[in-house]
């Protein structure tokens, strides 16, 4: 499966322009043969997390959401966004979804490790892992950003038998080895692809990295952006997982049991 | 603290020859500055873990760990090194000693996963977390070969307080992305100083990697080394670790109620 992942820059709360740029994405990706699009974290809002929270009326998500839906449908390519969602319970958390060719919804994660203060005063953390759903024939996880710098989510997805794992994320400069050390190194110590996809510019006072990158199973780079905007392609196989867990089988040999008392002793 | 790291190609059973080498390095580092040498697992022995369990006598194991004190002694520099010990059940263990610069043993660790067929035959797996000492001011930690493959072990290590975890390898020649990729994630992940001691040249129907490494607590190499024999320099210090755990929190910002449930559900 032919993967497509967007790193562009988003205008803060100029939800036109943002969803012309993952339109122009998704009619690119699709042209080229891709089945999904991945892209950045809260990019159809713009990143800023205390102006979306003083902002933006929860009352529009739903027709963001239903236009997402309809590029989706409109391009017969799956997509992967990321927007501010209202909890059951009032509270707002940053979340990921992913919707099939025909713009329906096939999997949701709201973020559990929130980054920074800006993200905590405007957000709640979830508590709930992973999902894992069947893309293609490949099986699909979802994190947002921080979460992957963490093993354990990484771990979570994988256990539930992720072979591809989606993160939209929102990086600064300066954080180079996120996407160069630890995101190969995930995607080697559980034998999955990851695919990154960063925002890139100037987004109100925060100034992005760039430098998305999608890794394999075997830890190597598939494909990495520069710093401005950028459409990447990379070929995604269950083949190249199941190699992988054959040669070193990390999940197996894990000893999960000895992990948890570890942790409590 | 100047930290030194021996590759080297140790001869199979021939401990004379492999203590040789040990002291040899054990000079050059106490010449050089260093308060510490880490060596390769099993290196007094070889790594041949069929011999060793068919060939080797346990009885002698006392004397070779008297002599190993005595290098240490003599050049004043706190030494690592691993060698097969009886567990008090009878099973042979995979384990690794941090010796103080007068020869006293200050921490020992067995090996928790066992790599490989031949590796299971000739010894158990053992269960016990790393442990953390006080080394020239650093907390110091050991793990084993393919124990720091494993994110999880890190983890224990770094929550018990470690700075500084030494490992004692012998890493295969194809398996550059461990000491690559995982290594310095391993290091960034847990944010402290990984040293990485690996084998070089042919022993037994292996063919070493060499590629020993010392990654930081920000994911950078501080030092690396090639295929043939090498004695590494870096220095290591607690302020790296201070600085980089207050950049990003990782270890603070783990959430390990959840990863229990999520292992759990």
């Amino acid at each position: 499966m032919l993967l497509s992942v967007l790193q562009a820059n988003a205008a803060v709360l100029d939800v036109d322009a943002n969803l012309a740029t993952v339109n122009a994405a998704a009619q690119r990706a699709a042209a080229a043969g891709a089945s999904l699009l991945l892209t950045p974290e809260l990019f159809p809002v713009g990143y800023a997390p205390l102006r979306l929270h003083a902002e933006l009326d929860p009352a529009v998500l739903p027709s963001i959401r239903s236009r997402l839906a309809e590029i989706a449908r409109s391009h017969t390519v799956g997509l992967v966004y990321s927007l501010p969602a209202l909890a059951a319970d009032g509270s707002w958390r940053i979340s990921a979804t992913l919707l099939d060719t025909d713009g329906t919804v096939l999997l949701e994660y709201d973020k559990v490790h929130l980054f920074g203060g800006e993200e905590r005063k405007a957000f709640s953390a979830a508590q709930a892992p992973p999902g894992v759903v069947d893309f293609n024939g490949i099986k699909t996880s979802l994190l947002i950003c921080y979460d992957v710098e963490f093993p354990e989510t990484v771990r979570a997805a994988a256990t539930r038998g992720a072979e591809l794992l989606l993160v939209p994320t929102a990086l600064s400069a300066g954080f180079d080895a996120v996407p160069q050390v630890l995101i190969p190194a995930r995607a080697l110590e559980s034998q999955l692809n990851v695919a990154y996809a960063n925002h890139s510019g100037h987004e109100d006072g925060c100034d992005f990295l760039g430098g998305s990158v999608v890794a394999g199973p075997d830890g190597s780079l598939l494909a990495a952006a520069g710093n401005g905007a950028a459409l990447l392609f990379a070929e995604i196989s269950t083949e190249s997982v199941k190699a992988a867990r054959e040669q070193v089988p990390y999940l197996s040999e894990r000893r999960p049991e000895l992990y948890r008392e570890w942790e409590s002793s």
